[in-house]
């Protein structure tokens, strides 16, 4: 059975949910080609390394991540730390010569993330950026479905990532709303980058945008009830056209009042069409133009064994995955990456070009004018 | 042209509900094979007989029904009158030779109806019960669908009709909780007929039944705040059996908390399934169990100019029909019946059958056991 | 009973939609304050002027339009001509004092729109314009909401207008794509005003505006089966802002793969949001941000007595309407700007207003730049 | 930290769904009050046990379960065999002295989980039967409202329990549909508990039933391609009467054509209503009667942290759980009812009165008449 030793830094939320990832992935998927081991945790906050060692079974710990990328023994940097530490960890790993899974945003900056994404690349090293949207099986069917040109020609794609919660007006002043912890681009580097990292994966790259951001409340109160000026976008939403030539529509929102997790797509082709919202993960709506006339409608087709990666969790149609889930395929998608050589399309080439989407967005919507991602860093 | 005249019996809404539609179904339909004209309207209050006369544009008016049954110049007796007088009005018309147009439900008894069925098939006349919303464009096509086997066998049908207009505990008594006036089945008999209706057009007879029946407020307060016991069910449900060997279920409600026209169903074959929902009267969902097992589901089929009658309003798949539109369809039929020689299913016989339904319900419910529908009169 | 004469212009499908209309709403709406007639009735193809004066029992008919704008006993000219014809006859209508009931698009430019508005307001007569989506009760209803605050401060709206009907490649060229007859707004200029018109009904006027046009298959071939190239857009699309700040997103598409009368929109305000589709005319979606957090969602209303001229239709909640409905209570709102001074919203200076925005994004696709409406003439 | 020690008999999938549950529970709710440990596995397939034991790390494997539930180490005896066997562990474990986790269906009849239940009692061990369903934040909220009145009097329920992957004639047969191994309630002892279970948790015990019981096709192949007659039912439902005078519909199918995991229920009120369906496992559509008329509807809840349990889990409404989730949170019902003597809802006392139902309705359904749930032993 072959062990991928993996040093994660970071021990809050997000590492507890990598770590059961990994354990859960050896039992839905088995152990091959390998499975997924954290040998070694850090945190800055050297206590909550500790807990999590204990908590999770794992030998070594520490408060000072460089030992870990240092390690000989470590195959993987797996980065849970804040977004604007991921540059400088991500660097430093790939200098090691290790494999990078880092959770997304990669970077606050696109040159930032280019950066990483030219390192990895000449050091040859495994990259995975963690866009879990992108693991879902229903997903991966929308792919196939696109690939074997049941759409035909797509021309146009309009989604959204909206939730809600800081319409609140008394929603407090926090990390995210502070351009330098968070960047610039508020809900579009936090939210839009999810609808991008859909887009690319199923109609391609976005090559240029007209885009604006909109801030609601343009103070809210920190914890010690001081007030501040919000320094990122509450919306940000943009036209787009992507490289085979169809438009699109974006946006991002953490003010979409009455949606929760509006991760939402539909995709126009030729032959077909598809809309898709996180809320109801395991539902894909599909529409044939070659359907006869008299019952032409969206179909909703419910997750299935047919599906990539849902049989090993069930094998009836339509047992609800849960978020969770994706976490795990994910993880199936790193070993697939490190240990067979099939690497996932999430990777840093990936997560840069996205970033690089959202960059143009930003400086669309602050100089009121079309933006070329070629411009962009 | 080819005018059928018409004789219309109640100058209520109904009434005029049915004179527009009249007029609206030239102007849909055209002229051929013939028009539907109203050449003279009865009321009991003559006066309302009156005022209908001159808005219309109606020739002759009476507050005595008999005159216009026998009048010679008369084609069609339509019969839009409380329901305990459609049988007295009904074999009048038979007996005087005239074609029958009357609202659902036919009568308060099976054995009424079963007589006014006998009657009119003796005497050879056309009949029509409003059943209207087996009208719609939609169930037309549901009923092609099956007639073509593309739903297999049919095996199992779940059916409903729940509004909750009378959940409210201070809504009054009305002739509706009259046994007198309404008969002693309420929900049962007002509204369990519409779905059984349903049921009898698209999979076959009902022909065992095991039901039970249930009053939510036994005491309501009548027009005067006098209290009075509630004479007939608010709620009636019942499984039974269908001629074909398929298993059903339906249920009538006016206490159906929530819903509002939830006059539903769902089809259940070898092959494949539909179901359908009033409130969303448009709608078709289809299901095919011959898809590809990677993309089986629902498909949400609009109604469509492939659709029978539809493509008389709009050109294009999708554009919403009302419920007014209905009654124009069913005016379509009556002509058809009358003057095409073309039968319309919803006839006496129709009608008789699915009162002899609702009475074997009555019988189960009271008696608390199955009961055939051969077994009533 | 006051009578409002009415001169119809266009004797094809919609003049006699609007015909049934007029009827109609006497009935469902009775005589206080008018009622409608159409007293002479106008094409160019005189036959069809005679047949419909036949049909619909109109005492006079001509193949000259003039003839009925400058006949004195008329009162509202009524415009279902093709759009390209709409100013001059309505220039001609308002010259000669009569009140103008016009088709939309009320012309092809906004400088022919503005000429109309000017020219009607100068002269003191009233105007309407056929947006029947703003007459449905649900959209009363919204704007009522609106109105007393219920959804706040509005911030951001997104709406489309998509059907297919084009996305076939065999489609033919018809006047549709032809500048000369249809504009060189294609879908835009088609169906962009219906979602314009309900965005300033319900959130106010669009200000500026960044957009594109596309066209899917550049050439068709025509009922001679020769290739022509195809004029104007199939898709437009703009992101704009509102004059209370609000940003937005409009799309209209004849080739929205999929969607049929895809209609819809989606508000978002501080303290709610709604969301509608035509396909489901008779709903509309509301969220309350002030609802229990444990109970927060979209909650489906469906169309009811409490809402503006619904009970009029129907008395209990639910009952569907069509789009035939729609004409009914646009021509009741025709009756009450004649005769009862209560003018309605969708004037021409209403119809003028989207026109100018409907420019504004054929001016921003074409120079690829964001374009104030106040650019417009 | 405590450590509750679990003896866990049968190695399958369901087996290692249990396992995984153990060690995400800890994850989830941390370790206060205890967490779950398997100490020993048995299998009948030594070999199996053994597998299991090397994959999750169990100490102990056997091939003999009774060494198990003999073990004085163990504190709870986890029964995740064929259902025909669960009886005889049980009785076995409890006469141990053991507390007792039962997967569904306790046993295969009512005599059985009787005596079960009774041995319990005696015995004063925790009991919990995997009703995993019951488990969801939706439902515990669910029942809360229920609890607090918000829906006033409950007086109908329909409840189903449809999916299809019999409907296809050439699925084989299997223990499933052989009355030895599943017993002679098919769909009826499979699925209508989890119907019922729902049924009982929300609305109370059900006391008489009439019903019916369908086989679609009478024989199917086995693995030997031998044709065998089918022994139980493919399709099952029911009237019926609940405790507190409310009537109900239940139906269980395995031939629900176009349905995968529809596991749903309607429950009306006299204050309000709710509806549900698993196949959109994260949403309950909540509809009150005390609406403003104008805005009464059914609102769709997505599952929020205000819920129960929903919060260990993610911090803001509206990110799908997973049926595997549900297990979870079943695990952390045992230790609650193990080591905080918080005993949950479904022990062998309500296991055995909803398989008294379904023999009830077994009784009735095969000899065509109403039983009460009294009747049976």
């Amino acid at each position: 059975m072959t062990v991928i030793k993996v040093g994660l830094i970071g021990a809050g939320w997000m590492g507890r949910a990598h770590a059961a990832a990994f354990e859960n992935a050896t039992r839905i998927f088995g152990t091959d080609p390998a499975i997924l081991k954290i040998a070694a945790v850090a945190d800055v906050n050297e206590a909550a390394a500790k807990e999590f060692a204990g908590r999770f079974g794992v030998e070594r710990h520490t408060g000072d991540w460089r030992s870990i990328v240092n390690d000989p023994d470590i195959d993987v940097i797996d980065i849970t730390t804040p977004n604007d530490v991921h540059p400088e960890i991500a660097l430093a790993a790939i200098a090691a010569g290790k494999h990078v899974y880092c959770e997304k945003p990669m970077a606050n900056t696109a040159a930032e993330a280019c950066r990483m994404h030219e390192a990895a690349q000449k050091a040859g090293v495994v990259t995975v950026v963690g866009f879990n949207y992108l693991c879902s099986p229903i997903q991966a069917y929308a792919r196939q479905l696109i690939e074997n040109g049941e759409l035909g020609e797509i021309f146009h794609f309009r989604g959204t990532f909206d939730n809600d919660y800081m319409v609140d007006e008394s929603f407090p002043f926090t990390w995210r709303t502070d351009a330098k912890a968070a960047g610039k681009a508020g809900a579009l580097g936090d939210m839009a980058s999810h609808v991008l990292s859909l887009a690319h994966y199923l109609v391609g790259e976005v090559t240029e945008v007209s885009g604006a951001r909109q801030v609601l409340h343009a103070k809210r109160r920190d914890a010690k009830s001081v007030e501040r000026a919000v320094e990122n976008d509450d919306l940000a939403h943009f036209i787009c056209r992507f490289k085979n030539g169809a438009s699109g529509y974006l946006e991002a929102s953490r003010i979409g009042t009455g949606r929760k997790l509006y991760l939402s797509y539909e995709i126009q082709g030729t032959k077909g069409a598809l809309f898709f919202d996180q809320e109801r993960m395991n539902e894909l709506n599909l529409y044939r133009v070659t359907d006869d006339p008299a019952e032409r409608g969206y179909k909703r087709v419910l997750v299935a064994p047919q599906h990539p990666d849902y049989a090993a969790f069930f094998g009836l149609q339509g047992n609800p995955l849960g978020y969770n889930d994706l976490k795990i395929i994910e993880a199936r998608r790193l070993i697939e990456s490190v240990a067979a050589g099939k690497r996932w399309v999430a990777d840093f080439e990936f997560g840069y070009i996205v970033d690089r989407v959202v960059e143009a967005v930003l400086v669309s919507a602050d100089e009121g004018r079309w933006v070329k991602t070629e411009e962009i860093a």
